[in-house]
């Protein structure tokens, strides 16, 4: 990633990563984002956003490792919720009910851990208390990131997207930021009218749903763009903003 | 309009109005615009979207006056349905029933204008028969141009969005170019769920919904930026494309 900063960072137990642009002014946003089950924090997806987020829109963008995950060690429970998981995909059962259980645990786990990276990371000179911050995640980057943001008043906007509402229907009626939401519309594993509820949950004025026709896999790249342009309008300074 | 060039033409009966950028390359793209009910092809929401994709798409755009409407007369049966209009949103019944059978008749009129308009416009040697087309309408001008779509296959990509699928599902359904649908997610006239049965009957592979948060009339700005995109992505070459 060309002239872009990246920072490794450790909170308590837990191993980060900061990529800033070359030089970032005072008030630039900073994004948190969430990977994906059994994904890390510097896997394709991330190091990819991460990009669009840095080079597009100015921002600071922030990973983590969730618990189980990256360079953090399993716990005996991880281990057999993940073994649980196997077996069903090779059983052809649905993998529905072991995510949605997995990913509420994980998140009970790793909301704290955000709360307490955000800290940390606000207290770096080039962030600060006043720099806006979002949170983007899919699936289980939604699954954890949709109770951080209800309970972190910090976070200003969210992208989120493929997940189901059993979890989370709660906490997201409790989230009144802008938000932007992708589903698929023939997942073959998140029912259509589940996504649909989900959305339908958050209390945001401002929200959108992005549908595109594709099974679970193919959400298609120029979401991120579109998550790129989301937070520019929501976050950063009208003098910064590129046009849309 | 800045170094845009504005031409008023009249296909038979029909007036229409040609944008085109100060200066168009071989091969820009065309499109067609349908205006909403009550309005007409030069009306603010037509004026401000043929800039976008005038100036950031580098597109011609065409928009032609549906029967009825701006600078066309209207029939008996024009002003008995209109009136007839009023008189249901003065006694606050639902408008629907009216407006669908009337944009529906008014799209039965309109289709073969529309296909004598493309007609005409691939004959000027600035377009001519190679330039890729795309059609733009919401409200009435998804009610024309679902079935124009479907009908003419000189059309490659399509933006629609608000209106109910009781006249067009059968005509959405023989639909496979790629298509951008918006619908309001609190619309107080066209009910979600037939709002998201309109956008399942595209046959098309790539699809999108976007859905906003709000009701029939705050329908977000940002969609047209989204519709030039979303033209530029499917009908401009890649060396003409702007970054999305």
């Amino acid at each position: 990633m060309n002239d872009i900063r990246e920072r490794d960072f450790t909170v308590g137990e837990v191993p980060g990563v900061l990529w800033s642009p070359a030089s970032a002014p005072e008030g630039t946003p900073l994004i948190l984002m969430g990977h994906g089950g059994g994904n890390h924090k510097k896997s394709p997806a991330m190091t990819g956003r991460a990009e669009l987020l840095v080079n597009r829109g100015g921002f600071h963008v922030a990973v983590i490792d969730a618990p189980g995950h990256g360079d953090r060690p399993r716990t005996a429970h991880d281990e057999q919720e993940i073994a649980e998981l196997y077996r069903a995909r090779a059983a052809g059962e649905p993998e529905g009910p072991i995510v949605v259980r997995y990913n509420a645990h994980l998140a009970a786990r790793a909301v704290p851990e955000w709360h307490a990276t955000l800290d940390t990371l606000q207290k770096l000179p080039e962030i600060g208390p006043e720099a806006p911050v979002g949170y983007y995640g899919l699936n289980m980057g939604t699954a954890i990131g949709i109770p951080l943001v209800a309970a972190d008043s910090r976070i200003k906007a969210a992208v989120f997207g493929q997940h189901w509402p059993d979890a989370l229907t709660e906490h997201a009626r409790r989230i009144t930021v802008p938000i932007e939401f992708a589903m698929q519309w023939h997942d073959e594993h998140i029912p259509r009218a589940s996504a649909l509820a989900l959305f339908d949950a958050f209390a945001s004025k401002e929200k959108t749903l992005h549908a595109n026709a594709g099974r679970h896999k193919e959400l298609p790249r120029f979401e991120a763009d579109s998550a790129v342009r989301f937070f520019s309008r929501h976050l950063s300074s009208p003098s910064s903003r590129q046009p849309s």
